[in-house]
């Protein structure tokens, strides 16, 4: 990376006064991106078929290039002189934004295509608005990722409804991952000082209007695939400040190994 | 994959006289491509960089793709009813028979690059001659693998020549792997049963012919990196008749074990 030409300013659309919530932002969806792309990318080579072992290995080589993208505009954003690989490869657990959704271990393929079918149904609503409503280089990431994640969510979808119609075990699975799943899926929504800083320049939805987006998705699909929305009182907080799950350190200790070993190499 | 509609007849072009050593040289070359590209997603979420990391993950998912098809065709040519998921997942150590060299452990970033170039300098005019000299599917399978493999030939050198014009680390490196991947490149290149009993046809290039390309593409590389072909008595063989290092037990154990974990499952 250090090798290419310096990039243009791809900040130059974002509007003044929402730069620095922006830039809190953009960790948030590049880091969702990153870190789900890694547990993806575990599955590399251990899929069920041939088939799926590449259409899981393309999701999440799409999910590391959407990270690549947003983080080198948060990297801009931030003017400290770091790249996106600074970023994806220098920072500590604590200051990755990510929901704690994305960090969980990969489980078995019932809980890595039931949590890739939760983030896709949040992704879609949310790109769609980013697309539509901002400016500059943030639309066109956001158009790519929507074209992305259309085909995503169709392929996960697809796997939830043969899950709930297959055999008691796939449903089982299925079930279970929605079990442990589901209280995660509330922190995508949270209203923060980030979204509320956002909420007047329209370049990011509503968290709420959001919500409605991917519940009225998700339980159209579960209600075709004969799986219940689980019931959860208190949904998990906090991984979008810092305060993640242990399984973050890990992820991140394996994934930073390579670029760590070897600072500001050349090779 | 089960679910998919019965593919067309692809072996319908294959000529009579060569329809049971082609479906030999298939897995050769199915394995070959399958093996590598396991080693390689082993990087998936490890690269030194973002952007390295994905031209790797890229790389990977052509040579599973690769292999998906030419063992499609080449579980059609067996005749027995199995599919190209039960000759990647239900094979034994014992019956794949790809190379040595692409079953090597993926070593350090240096090793898999050199690896990797190493089979791209051997794929590229094999794939070229089987793309102009076959015809039906395969011609079709080898074009693609053409196209790709331009571009990852074009990726792995260039990386070469980094390595021998880097810093004297990344320069020792890339020697020690050559030294230490020589003895495994001339396996590719033997005369066996299987392509003396090809000759005729005309589908695949003879093995010297091969070779000489190979060589051709290889020194100058290595000329321009400023490293050297090391010098080997004698090289190592078998793995194509199914005698392989201890590696590749270890890589199917773990390839294999989510589709043998559910032997036919619908899912």
């Amino acid at each position: 990376m250090s090798e290419t030409i310096q990039a243009a300013d791809l900040t130059r659309d974002i509007p003044a006064e929402i730069r620095e919530p922006f830039g809190a932002y953009l960790l948030y969806l590049g880091d969702d991106a990153l870190v789900l792309g890694h547990r993806l990318s575990e599955w590399c080579g251990h899929g069920p078929t041939l088939e799926e072992d590449i259409a899981l290995a393309n999701i999440a080589l799409d999910l590391v290039g959407r990270s690549d993208a947003l983080l080198r505009v948060a990297a801009q954003l931030e003017g400290k002189g770091r790249s996106e690989d600074d970023l994806a490869f220098f920072r500590d657990a604590t200051e990755f934004r990510n929901a704690a959704l994305v960090e969980l271990p990969r489980g078995d393929f019932a809980f890595t295509i039931v949590r890739q079918f939760l983030y896709d149904a949040y992704a879609l609503p949310l790109y769609t608005h980013i697309a539509a409503n901002a400016t500059g280089a943030l639309s066109g990431i956001a158009a790519k990722a929507v074209k992305e994640t259309t085909y995503h969510l169709r392929h996960t979808a697809e796997w939830v409804r043969r899950f709930g119609g297959g055999t008691a075990e796939s449903k089982r699975r299925a079930q279970d991952a929605l079990d442990e799943l589901w209280r995660y899926t509330g922190e995508l929504f949270d209203e923060d000082a980030v979204t509320v800083a956002l909420a007047g320049a329209q370049w990011i939805p509503n968290p709420s209007v959001l919500r409605a987006a991917w519940s009225e998705t998700v339980e159209r699909v579960l209600d075709e695939a004969d799986l219940a929305a689980p019931a959860v009182k208190h949904h998990f907080t906090g991984a979008r400040s810092g305060r993640h799950t242990e399984h973050l350190g890990h992820l991140l200790s394996e994934m930073q190994i390579v670029a760590r070993s070897h600072p500001g190499a050349s090779w």
